[in-house]
């Protein structure tokens, strides 16, 4: 048996988050099926993390074990052509069989993406969130560079599952101001719920001018979850990159990122 | 009775195309309803063109005339309030009260945008037509040259609506490449229907070397339609602007385009 992983692509609008729950579609249940499909094999898909319905991927990894004489150029094109619409393997290699996407995963790197502007954009708009106001970009900046480091990050976490610590280690929070829109990158070593989410609504009131940087700074020591900004929605949530002690799924497939030319 | 003019983007997946029919959402009526809910009266919007469904808009102008207080902002404004999801008015002014949107128009600019890679692209497919294999972009640079000027565009017309004339000038068919797709512009002073995706789909045949330059040259003198490529899809398509003798709807809503940072 070989342990094969592989980078998936995906449009959160298509699908009822990562988890596969009964009868509702989602990557894993639909991965675990085109392998099914081509193998003729019961499998089971292994996610670095859950992403929530909505929640876009362009760097989630997950790996199986799968017994093929496929190579794994054949296997990547063989699974994309089992794959449903709205998914795509972006990357594919074999790899040692201790590895494990959730166990060995060391970070993740998110953007959430907001787009500002006096009218509602009529593309797109499983993409991105809309801000109508115009945003404070260097307020928001001096908020984030205050969420980065070690902290217990309780103020951010919507009451999911249990976890043992609320601390967490957030590398970088980066504003990216593009054409009509800006995107606030996150990298850490671990999320809670909604974290992300709760972030970048949290910035994006910062941005409106309802909370000061230094505010945000008091939010954050006081790990009180009502203090701090709404949980933005999650169409503006794109999971980049799980990271791993060494690199992996550094190939890349010709053409888009997955992306057709959008990138968040 | 004042005669207003607007630009309008629009989604056109979202809508069963431009012109009004019974049973169907198409943007002319929802536009209609917009101004009927806000003034309680009957209009009649006049579209530049009919736009098929799935067909998008960035820059399609209508104009109606209207009895109201408010100026154009206000108007403008308040016009986006009450039209669906998926539709935006992003330039408003008050006109001369002879202009009219079809007859005074000058000519059209497209836009046909095609994402190529090996995976079937998971975001975005509503905006964009995606081929798989590698396309020679010099060849249908080519190949566009040779469509440029007045000529019988028989060979790339769709039976519809009859028409005294197959004749069109066609000043420019330019090949845009972008980061992971690339996009065909193309603007003439009228089109036959279909004409645009005829083109497109024709040029992509050459990409492909199912073509080559010269044959196309030859395809537009025959003037026959089964010869020429096929009509691309609907998705890919996108009316950019319309042309008028003067400068109009010049001015411009702070935000998107109406592309959510999505530029075709």
């Amino acid at each position: 048996m070989r342990n094969v992983r592989v980078r998936i692509a995906y449009d959160g609008s298509k699908f009822f988050g990562w988890q596969r729950q009964d009868g509702f579609e989602s990557v894993q249940q639909s991965l675990e099926e085109a392998i099914e499909s081509l193998t003729d094999r019961t499998v089971v898909v292994h996610g670095a993390g859950r992403t929530d319905t909505g929640v876009h991927s362009l760097g989630q990894v997950a790996n199986f074990h799968l017994d093929t004489r496929l190579d794994d150029h054949a296997l990547l094109r063989a699974l994309n052509a089992h794959l449903v619409d709205g998914a795509a393997i972006t990357a594919l290699e074999t790899c040692d069989d201790d590895f494990h996407a959730r166990f060995h995963a060391r970070g993740k790197r998110y953007l959430y993406r907001v787009v500002t502007g006096a009218v509602r954009p009529p593309f797109g708009d499983a993409y991105s969130a809309w801000v109508r106001e115009p945003l404070d970009l260097a307020a928001v900046r001096a908020a984030a560079r205050a969420l980065e480091g070690t902290h217990d990050f309780a103020a951010f976490a919507s009451a999911g599952s249990p976890r043992a610590s609320t601390v967490r280690t957030v590398r970088a929070v980066r504003v990216i101001p593009r054409r009509e829109h800006f995107a606030i990158a996150v990298e850490g070593n671990g999320f809670l719920y909604n974290m992300v989410r709760a972030i970048a609504g949290t910035l994006i009131d910062v941005g409106r001018g309802r909370f000061t940087p230094e505010q945000v700074a008091e939010i954050l020591a006081g790990a009180d979850r009502r203090r701090a900004g709404p949980t933005a929605p999650a169409q503006g949530l794109w999971l980049l990159r799980v990271l791993y002690d060494e690199p992996v799924l550094t190939g890349r497939v010709r053409g888009p990122r997955g992306a057709a030319g959008f990138h968040p």
